[in-house]
């Protein structure tokens, strides 16, 4: 009597015996294997193909080949003939064991691949999305076996699938008889966390995306992605047009405080903008926008807010109660969305008042909860978001930075746009500058140099400011000093104190002493906001500096450093996450699990309120000197020469007087000024 | 060291000691007596009052009375002035627990208590329904303590009332901040099944309702309820606006078919009926719509299929595929019901293709699950839904009787209204008639009888016809005796048969041959469909006879035994069960553990398909004869003298014509002849 057949699936390294006559793909289930499969195994979709070993495997013992399976079956041979089968490839759903055999499963027909993503340092994420098209083949109904549709489809659905559903559309219901006959009782059934009915196509479908979404309040980020492969198939982003009813969150919150139906407005405002997004990424990845069956929604609380219809104001007060910090599901039609009527919206979780879902999304992106490293994580904007800890603890809080590093406030600010200053540098010795304007690769020093900056946008700011401070044009309280106006035509008298003249042109870019405030204010917050979640995690200095956000992906984190907006750090640890939170509201897309863990996570997450802490103050005003009155910056200085520490006499005065003003003020005041 | 007090419940009986100090709720609740309350303990709802036993309870070995128990609190002395607590009576929730105490819980202070059911037979009803009213007091958020409100709602539900919620309205949490504040932190939430928040309401309210819908071809019918109490507070019903597109089922599915949009015309005019009802109900009773937060629907399946917006054409044709038979839930909104936006539909399930929801409600009213007897149930319709069984089995199946028996289809026929003869009584001798008419309480061969009828009714038809046969007029195979002429100038000739004046004037009344052969068919029809089931049972005699729907309430069913409509059985177990299908829906509205045990009793039912059954077709041919040529009355035979059966020549052929053409045609064609 000789053995069943060995069979051995790489790369896993899964291997089992089995009858001859099994069909491969069987034997990868049995064995847990993962390998993809849309159709049920009725050689359709091709996702199950694998290559076949061939030769002698002395690590396992055997020798494969395709001598050792079933003949190629018709199903098989109309695929190869398509070009949806490579050469040499098996449908594993076609081919039956009848030897010994090595088959490698490749990248692309494991159901639950790994995502590729960019940055060296991400995480791998696993393909594993909550929606899934599910083919079946049903019995038609019969006058001997009476049993309604829906019946006889979870019949098959469970019999194919190995799926209980426990619920099912109204709208799926509406078109079940239908979409059934137009079938002859073939169907694709879109099923949703293994058990509800989402969606019914006739006859064969394996087409399903998926839109993640950064709602932030300046703009809109919006990709299209496949949720079978994870593959991002386009991306569109359009500024957010509540713009027009205020410019920062506190002047939307204060929009609708002060309009009857101000917030309705901007709720309207918002979801049109994400339905012609919609539009917009479906049409340019050519993709119908009744195939999109799942949303994931990341934004601060207070778009969190306005995009699901819940009233902000409450968040334009202490003690900044949201309605609530739960992840949200609901259906696309419930804010208004025009997609597939099955399709569900996910909104990540909020962490805290201030602290929304676009901190969860970059929670999720990051995943700090798994670091070894004491990692800070600062998500820069209005208020910056801030996480610190690894993985055995978490603390978070919110710090009112002001509009400032967006450009604002400042007196030549404008938005990173083509035409703003973004790198500067100050010549020590002449104190002459240059710069590089968004759009042009060259130095403004170079040869028939001739763009016209429009302005200088937050990360020339950071730099320019930086720059004028190691060549001693700032002291470390952050005045112009006017005695250098002996050295350099650029240092000009302005309103009883300083400027530097940036750019002469027809449009005049000047650094004013109160440009200097701004940022200082703007930087002194967020310092202080990581500060205080040092103090609360009990440490000095921290492994690891992560910037997201526009903001944060553009800064040069030196010159971050130099400024003192960060803490000190090994500079080579310090890096940036782009738009971590619509990379988090990416992986909520594609990875039902990670969304448990997330909620997870935001749940033990310790929430610190900035506002309520009197450290927070202290660390304010230290941090209002460049780099900070008291912090030291060790590995910095192992990279940059500071300037021996320098203050004028009128700083003591005002940083108090500001002091005193911010705190008599409700929080985010300070945008206001 | 003294025992702690002895506290006993009484009508149940529970006991147990408990410190000095515990609020009888409390030791009510630990001991699992069933005592009400909204307001969770605070004295505010009045629902959970008792009465303290007063003297010597020799059989509780104690002594108990007022004494033994705290002082009145405030809050009960509020309630007391307020006319809410009744003298003598104590709020459990405020009296604590001093001494020994015998305590009686009386019926409407109990949570399940029974609902009163007007029928001697019926199975006494418990009220729980799914959705209740959970007063809480919530602490109000605060910067040290920062969580949004939903979170602490959350624990404040979990803490007064043990519930664990998993889900919420985005209605809700759109009003969530405002409703928090307005009550000053103190809400009600409404809460379904336990774990979803459907609608929240500042401070105090105890007032929640829900609808009970019967939708019938010819009339809707809902009740409005209290959920608290079961009580039905007010009735209403009115023609389905969709006769205009259809007298009968079929026809409707023919409309729908035949006409493009046709199906959704139906379905939007049995929902604006729908609407209308529920505003008419909730005017009567003087509730608000918004407290309306639960309904659910009775219906056979192309009601259930328009009401849902399904599509009916399936239930044109075999195999009759529902789309679905499963109890289906969904918001009123999406059946465009304008109630609470929190409301739900709970639409009952169906059984098979023609036996619906309303066979649902009618099992659920009957409850033949639990029979010891082998009980047959008829609702008599254009279909004939029919119910056989016991606690052991249950088979059902439908019977196309056609809408004979509503008046229609017949010559002087018209709906149950007043005007319509009801009663006939035919003397054997002179073989003259008396009658009564609906709205009138004579007979019409009272002394100056002046009423004029305007037809005859289903029930009328019934009886006449049994009177004409019991008089010799109708021979058993039902062909009007022209020899009968020469005794009563009231049969004569007409269209080469006979015909019988049954009231000669304005409007003459008439019963012709083709009347009786209309009745026939769906006798014959109703009485193959029970008998089918008799045989898959293996029995011989039912046990017990239950007639639901407006027909089968009004015959008297001494007659519609003599017309052999049904089989033989004691006439003493032979009732009515009224409208069956909506106190199945009032059930299903005030229970939500029968639903459950409907839904598992329908899936177990076996579904028996006449049309496949050749042995129906025998069946109805011998069922063609009056009562019936091969079936024995015995038990009906002991009350009435049946006429010697006389069979006229002509019978053989017809029968034999019919029974081909029914052969040869859909099922339920016979509504269109």
């Amino acid at each position: 009597m000789s053995e069943d057949p060995l069979v051995v699936f790489t790369p896993s390294g899964r291997r089992g015996r089995f009858k001859r006559g099994t069909p491969l793909l069987q034997a990868a289930r049995e064995l847990g294997v993962d390998l993809d499969s849309v159709c049920g195994g009725r050689g359709i979709c091709t996702r199950c193909q694998v290559n076949i070993g061939d030769g002698e495997f002395a690590k396992h013992g055997i020798t494969s080949n395709n001598d050792h399976l079933t003949p190629y079956t018709d199903a098989e041979e109309r695929q190869q003939k398509d070009g949806r089968l490579a050469a040499g490839r098996r449908l594993s759903c076609q081919a039956r064991i009848g030897g010994d055999l090595v088959v490698d499963v490749p990248e692309e027909s494991q159901m639950h691949r790994q995502i590729v993503r960019k940055r060296a340092d991400a995480r791998a994420i696993e393909l594993d999305p909550v929606v899934r098209p599910m083919y079946v083949e049903i019995a038609p109904p019969d006058m001997n076996e009476p049993a309604a549709h829906l019946r006889r489809l979870e019949a098959a659905l469970k019999e194919t699938w190995g799926v209980e559903i426990n619920g099912v559309d109204v709208h799926v219901l509406r078109k079940l008889h239908k979409t059934l006959e137009d079938g002859a009782y073939k169907a694709t059934v879109i099923v949703r966390r293994g058990k509800r009915i989402v969606d019914i196509r006739s006859g064969f479908h394996d087409k399903i995306y998926g839109l993640a979404v950064d709602v932030g309040s300046t703009t809109i980020a919006m990709h299209l992605c496949d949720l079978l492969t994870g593959e991002v198939l386009a991306s569109v982003g359009r500024m957010n047009p509540q713009i027009r009813y205020g410019e920062d969150l506190m002047s939307r919150v204060s929009y609708a405080m002060m309009n009857e139906g101000g917030a309705e407005l901007m709720t309207m405002a918002v979801r049109d903008a994400l339905n012609g997004l919609a539009q917009e990424v479906a049409a340019e990845a050519g993709v119908p926008l009744t195939d999109i069956m799942e949303v994931t929604i990341a934004g601060n609380p207070v778009m969190h807010h306005l995009v699901l219809g819940l009233d902000p104001t409450p968040l334009g007060f202490a003690p900044f109660a949201l309605a609530t910090d739960d992840a949200t599901i609901l259906l696309a039609s419930d804010i208004d969305l025009m997609l597939n009527p099955g399709s569900r919206i996910y909104v990540l979780p909020c962490i805290a008042g201030h602290v929304g879902a676009d901190a969860a999304g970059v929670v999720l992106c990051e995943m700090p909860y798994k670091a070894e490293e004491m990692t800070l994580i600062v998500d820069v904007g209005t208020n910056a978001e801030i996480v610190l800890g690894d993985k055995h603890r978490l603390l978070a809080a919110s710090s009112p930075t002001g509009p400032a590093f967006e450009g604002a406030q400042v007196s030549s600010g404008q938005r990173a746009a083509p035409g703003a200053i973004e790198r500067v540098r100050v010549d020590p010795e002449t104190l002459e500058p240059r710069f590089k304007v968004i759009g042009d690769d060259r130095w403004s020093d170079e040869e028939g140099y001739n763009v016209r900056p429009t302005g200088i946008c937050g990360s020339g700011i950071i730099e320019v400011l930086a720059e004028m401070y190691l060549a001693g044009i700032i002291t470390a309280d952050g005045v112009i000093d006017g005695s250098m106006a002996e050295r350099s035509p650029r240092i000009v008298a302005q309103d009883r104190t300083f400027a530097y003249i940036l750019h002469e042109g027809e449009q005049r870019i000047t650094i004013t002493q109160n440009d200097v405030r701004q940022i200082q204010l703007a930087k002194g917050a967020l310092y202080a906001g990581a500060r205080l979640l040092m103090d609360h995690m009990g440490i000095e200095t921290v492994e690891k500096i992560t910037l997201a956000g526009a903001f944060g992906s553009h800064i040069d984190t030196k010159y971050a450093m130099i400024l003192g907006m960060i803490p000190d750090c090994d500079l080579a640890k310090v890096g940036s996450a782009g738009n971590a939170a619509g990379t988090g509201a990416r992986i909520a897309l594609l990875n039902g699990q990670l969304r448990r863990e997330l909620e997870e996570q935001v749940r033990r997450i310790e929430k610190i309120e900035t506002a309520v802490e009197p450290k927070f103050q202290e660390h304010f005003v230290d941090a209002m000197a460049i780099p900070n009155k008291t912090a030291s910056y060790p590995n910095l200085k192992k990279v940059v020469t500071l300037p021996e520490p320098k203050f004028s006499a009128a700083d003591a005065e005002d940083g108090g007087r500001r002091r005193r003003r911010r705190e008599g003020r409700g929080r985010n005041d300070e945008a206001a000024e």
